[in-house]
């Protein structure tokens, strides 16, 4: 996902009325899959390690890897796995499960994009 | 609007993986409506008093004074007028674009209600 998914932190604004929103997954009521989860797996299969993944987010190690186990365990299947020991202390993969979670949530968020911008033509501010 | 915009917040956990969001609308990449503003509206209405409000919500006075400006000021014509004076420093009352903010605040979020159980009907999680 190339695209944030609110308009927050974006620079640009956009003129006149528009709807804007923030979806996620909860499981149980916990938090599962939403944009920041999501956004460090992209970055997990880009640097293949979740100590690179963290640093290029300006997130803490320690709470990309407990959000890495918040996924993992909820999911039930490891979305990511890592392994130890060579240079830079072993590294991290996505699965197939991790994979699917990316292209799922990716189609969720342009759901909800399209929903919005039809929300936003029936404004009548 | 009795219900909460999302999960968050809310005491009790809904079992399995559900679909949760949150809406707001912006007018020139500024927030102008969102769940909090029409809460705020909403008491205003109640208690005729954007004191009176913002003591049910535990907000500061500044605080909802600086909301209800900024909403006034975006929509270019009062969603809120005050009257000064008498007992308690004059009150507060909606007008007519206060009141239809509210319905259709509360229309959007009920189509955002029915856009997230028909996610959480697609999960295959």
């Amino acid at each position: 996902m190339k695209k944030r998914h609110s308009s927050r932190g974006r620079k640009q604004s956009q003129p006149g009325y528009h709807c804007q929103g923030r979806i996620w997954i909860e499981n149980n009521g916990e938090t599962f899959l939403g944009f920041g989860r999501v956004v460090l797996l992209e970055r997990i299969r880009e640097h293949g390690s979740i100590s690179k993944a963290a640093s290029s987010m300006e997130m803490s190690y320690r709470h990309a890897w407990d959000l890495i186990d918040s996924v993992n365990r909820q999911a039930g299947k490891p979305l990511v796995t890592t392994s130890r020991g060579g240079k830079g202390g072993g590294g991290a993969q996505l699965t197939k499960a991790g994979e699917r979670a990316i292209k799922d949530f990716a189609n969720l968020h342009q759901r909800l994009a399209t929903f919005l911008e039809e929300e936003t033509e029936k404004l009548s501010l």
